[in-house]
């Protein structure tokens, strides 16, 4: 019986069609990479498993795929061979051994195992993209796949702030060329960890980012009551309160403070706040904030918002100073399309410390959802070939080989009909389905004179016209 | 303990300067497949596991990697924890159930698997490339990986020996582009068949095939030696041996042959020889490949040999009709770098019957191995940023911000220093070690005049410029 052919759940087929249009995202992301000195490097799909283990929490230790190992139990102990309560339960033939080998989980962990394990090779500071795949075991749903790619640029041996600043401009310049109207949203994770000294609850700044992280989508109200439930003491949450006030439109929108920029201002109500400015990493992470946006403005972005979101936290434990995510202003795709942040050690767990970074990754996928949602793709985003050989018999045939070489030579994509006796229906809607621009319509009058019928497929028009015509043409 | 890292045996991470040469190789690929009509798709990385058993033979089975599941045997046979021969050899715990899902072995089943999925949505002939890594459970050795790259072009649904001229044509492109000189030997599955009919082995095609496949290795003595002890008789290795002559060059070279194709001739002598040419299936594979060698000969490669060889065979189970194997002419790495051949019934296993498809696979990682033992890639080939502006503080560096931001608008991949006190030695040997072709140098005077320092890397020269000429001269 022939199986009926499926792939895994979670994962995806992508057609030409399809893959026309991720490759528009992945080369405007590629060319925007290269345009700030980003290099390209690519590690394998298999990390050993202790290399990825341990990086991503419980949870994401869970949803990490590993490879089964090619031997099973009965190779190594074969004496269970005799095991009865084994038997009875399992076909314990195929029980396979634990392996040491796993699928990459994301593109940041292999990539400090790579800098690590080749830091004598590497100039620092060293600007690396890496656009690859990576798989999770989660559970599929709406625009989230266990098989997707990421798209990082980090760079990493530097502490220079002008590092945020061109990630910033970088990802203005992805959603300005893919036409996306975006908002930036930046923070600083010593922000977070200046509030939650302040507030007495320095080993707590987790479940504090986990809780302010919800206020888009619980409110005021709803944070406070998570924060309650984690042991905060009404004074913490009312201190707590008093800063995410301060940075309110309510406050910035305010008589004093007309055609001001409200990022800047948000931060310089921090700097001098009463409470908060005691703190010396809170002033350390308004200041480098300050920076970043102050160049920023200088420099200006074409398109994107940005925005300082003393709520943002994001989940990554790494993160030490800016944080960035990035959201479409447009469509109903509410996810986060890009991410990323400052990590002051990411390397330490490979043994090489101090090594500060700062990355972003756009989410491929999700990108490709917005841009399908909005019908964002060029006109010239288009798969197919340019022209098709449409003949009648194998002499015809014959007769297009050589023209097709010569057209192949001048660079257009081209192609003939393979079945010199299709019909010519068939021919025609061949090239219809496959959305090929123009056909060349050869038959025994075209043989006698040398001047070919040219068809235009989109606009129906037909013309009597030499081959050399023809390749000037559509050149 | 920090973990020293690595990765797994048979896998590779590569560096930028190692991207840009894959790249090359790829882009060349790509680009001649499109020239042709070939289209993209890409599947996923794991398949369900039923796709790809069965399909390699027994030894391809064991190399497939079998994805683990997350589940273990525990939780779903609680009753094991009291199963004290488990408990005494292994850490049960840890135990993982099977799973059904696997990496992709190849990229051939996945495509006949996608064809037979989406047969609704696809237009036929269908013609489709597809550039992804496979895994193979493989003994890694010199040239031989657990990750590497295929690059796959197939048409499925048509019998045209047109296409089998196109792959020729395309196989030629390649190298032509990339520069090595390599030689295609083309064979046709039918007249092996053929051969066995006529020994009386017609159940024995594989056994004969794989014997004749060694003729290179080990001559007609080591043949005949392994057809005898595979069972056949001196009167069928007697049999055997005269087809092989009758296209040997002894045969071809000798008077009244002069100036004649040599693989026309060859081919003659099978068409008309006296004890085959009873065999309708050899006479039909020899008449195929007559017409695909004249069109190759009216049409010309460009650098390519092409040569009929009676004894290459190829491993694989379905080809049916030509199969061909590329290797380089130049060098010393010997094995296939390119091959394929037309197979009639892939998808039949998929449960669409009857579709006729052939196909072609460049091995990547091999050719990248031929280019990079000839020392072939162009100079053009490079990794790196074109501009870096070394500054020699903070002013300088907010002083160039805004140029650098022109320079990038004009498409110039450039990139500033981005630690501002960082010391013009370290800056320089930042560009050195990056091989960044130029260097702009700002300090106090450049600033007040606005005429740059320019320095040329490879030539050392440098002169006074303003921005704007800068831009002229990069772009």
């Amino acid at each position: 019986m022939a199986q009926k052919p499926s792939i895994p759940k979670g994962t995806r087929d992508f057609s030409p069609q399809e893959m026309v249009r991720r490759n528009y995202i992945f080369d405007t992301i590629k060319l925007v990479f290269q345009r700030y000195g980003y290099l390209p490097i690519e590690t394998p799909a298999m990390e050993n498993l202790e290399t990825l283990t341990g990086k991503y929490g419980d949870e994401g230790d869970k949803l990490i795929y590993k490879i089964r190992s090619n031997k099973n139990l009965l190779e190594k102990y074969p004496t269970l061979r005799d095991c009865n309560c084994l038997k009875t339960v399992y076909n314990y033939d195929w029980i396979p051994m634990a392996s040491d080998k796993a699928l990459r989980y994301d593109l940041t962990v292999p990539f400090a195992r790579y800098v690590v394990q080749h830091q004598n090779e590497i100039t620092f500071p060293f600007k690396r993209y890496q656009i690859q795949p990576v798989w999770r075991a989660d559970n599929p749903q709406k625009g989230r796949y266990r098989e997707f790619f990421q798209c990082d640029a980090d760079v990493i041996g530097s502490n220079s702030l002008i590092n945020e600043v061109e990630l910033t401009q970088m990802i203005d310049d992805v959603f300005t060329t893919l036409n996306v109207p975006v908002v930036i949203k930046i923070n600083n994770r010593k922000i977070l960890s200046g509030i939650a000294e302040i507030v007495g609850a320095a080993d707590k700044m987790i479940d504090i980012a986990t809780a302010i992280d919800k206020y888009d989508k619980i409110g005021d109200v709803g944070v406070n009551k998570e924060l309650s439930e984690k042991g905060f003491s009404n004074e913490q949450i009312e201190k707590l309160e008093q800063v995410f006030l301060a940075t309110s439109d309510r406050i910035i929108l305010g008589p004093g403070y007309d055609g001001k920029d409200k990022n800047l201002v948000r931060l310089e109500l921090l700097r001098e706040h009463q409470e908060y400015r005691s703190s010396e990493i809170f002033l350390e992470g308004v200041k480098e904030l300050e920076a970043v946006f102050k160049t920023i403005i200088d420099l200006g972005l074409t398109s994107a918002n940005v925005e300082f979101d003393i709520t943002l936290a994001r989940g990554l434990n790494y993160y030490t100073g800016a944080i960035f995510e990035v959201k479409a202003n447009k469509g109903t795709l509410t996810s986060s399309i890009c991410g990323g942040g400052r990590y002051d050690d990411l390397t330490g767990i490979f043994g090489l410390p101090n090594m500060s970074g700062v990355g972003i990754s756009f989410g491929a996928d999700r990108i490709y959802d917005v841009l399908n949602e909005l019908d964002l793709y060029p006109d010239t985003v288009s798969a197919s070939t340019k022209l098709l050989f449409v003949t009648f018999g194998k002499d015809e045939q014959n007769y297009c080989l050589p023209l097709l070489a010569k057209v192949r030579k001048a660079g257009i994509n081209s192609e003939i009909y393979p079945d010199a006796n299709a019909k010519m229906k068939k021919q025609m809607s061949y090239a219809d389905d496959k959305k090929i621009s123009f056909v060349v319509i050869v038959g025994g009058d075209e043989m006698a004179s040398g001047e070919l019928t040219l068809k235009n497929m989109t606009s129906g028009k037909q013309e009597k016209i030499k081959i050399e015509k023809i390749i000037e043409k559509l050149k």
